[in-house]
């Protein structure tokens, strides 16, 4: 069944009211009629299914038939931090993790970040990436939409990391510390301390420099090593955010 | 340091003979000059050091310097088989798939594939999808390329799935076993029966049908759900193959 994410005031007093893009599309693309229905969501864990009661291509009205269990969120919040990378990868980085199921997407800049930072570009782009997130995370049936940060400074995203119960970041070395390693052992103590939000640091092309691998060690964040093969820039958090999800149970088991 | 796979009658007696677009790219792109080192392999495990001896853009000769160990294939062989995705999704789904380290990709042709099926275009395709491959390998250091078949019927993928040692689809119903759960019962009893090969199945958009399902179970291939979120049908093997590494220890821990 179709799913829209629309904002919370517009799914008020038993009706949804779904406006702009969407009902474009449910008008023209699905070519929805009266009567036909719909899943729901305020994209901040309250879903419902809805009966269409009046349309056109500006706006559809639809009745709520029944709120819906909102169980398509993970119990573990994953932060995907990524160093811009190069072409369109941050539109594939966010909408792979927002289907997999980040909570959270926050590109950042680091001193081997080879795309240029464009500040005046930058509302749109970020405008097109929450789009991005928006449709990702509709048809993965998810019950909300991941937030997706402005670029931030390096050091903000250390700063950023500090609200995280663990910090991870993706760095080849001897003899490291493996994600595996870290996660069982992040995951064996969580009655000790929870692990509620686990923050992975995704670096550019070229990699971290040794300077920002210090100044994130110091910030609390731990280098792990994903396996033996070389992972792509894009890639990287993919993988990473399945695994920490493998580890939470979260694809069962 | 830039690696290049060759067939392995061009890795003998010492020497290392690379042509074609390697030796085009190591000669224009690469600019490289006679004394460059660089890593080569025979795509089957044999990786060796080798230093520059003559080229020029048709032709490189290099003398191998020392044997490199090989060990960034998976211990685990994972093959994927996945049915014909829409358009250049199948790349998407060989490049990334054989980053992460899957050993054998298997396009197939299901009830729901959408796409139109050319066998004139086919060997064209094939060699495309064989480069993405090799390109994907060299660039994550894995010592082997994986084999790219050429697209099989339902049939034949049925067939095929008997040689691997575990086979699992992805396949959404209610009280299904899920990812986590089989795989931790299949690597719980290695010791009785060992994993050395997984076959991952992915659908296409609309799914299996439910004959194909039932097929499929018939054929001893397990249906399992991949957690609460619907992924992609391109993203389904990368995230499956992401989670057999790493229970099987591939990615540390």
């Amino acid at each position: 069944m179709q799913r829209y994410f629309i904002p919370p005031e517009r799914l008020v007093s038993g009706k949804a009211f779904i406006e702009g893009d969407d009902a474009r599309h449910l008008a023209l693309v699905m070519r929805a009629r009266i009567g036909d229905r719909i899943v729901v969501s305020d994209g901040r864990g309250r879903t419902v299914l809805a009966e269409i009661a009046e349309l056109d291509k500006t706006k559809v009205t639809a009745t709520v038939i029944e709120q819906l269990p909102a169980d398509a969120e993970p119990t573990v919040h994953v932060w995907i931090a990524q160093s811009l990378p190069k072409g369109d990868k941050m539109e594939t980085v966010i909408q792979k993790c927002t289907e997999i199921g980040a909570t959270r997407i926050i590109p950042f800049l680091s001193e081997r970040t080879v795309v240029r930072y464009d500040s005046h570009a930058e509302e749109k782009r970020l405008q097109r990436w929450r789009k991005i997130a928006k449709e990702a995370a509709e048809q993965a049936h998810r019950d909300k939409v991941p937030e997706i940060e402005a670029p931030m400074t390096w050091k903000q995203l250390l700063q950023a990391a500090s609200d995280a119960d663990a910090a991870l970041f993706c760095y080849e070395r001897e003899n490291g510390r493996t994600l595996g390693e870290q996660l069982k052992y992040l995951f064996s103590r969580k009655a000790e301390k929870p692990v509620r939000t686990v923050l992975i640091v995704v670096g550019p092309e070229g990699g971290f420099t040794e300077r920002e691998a210090k100044e994130a060690e110091a910030a609390g964040i731990v280098p792990v090593s994903m396996g033996r093969r070389i992972l792509r820039a894009e890639t990287a958090g993919m993988v990473g955010l399945a695994c920490v999800l493998y580890e939470a149970g979260e694809m069962g088991g």
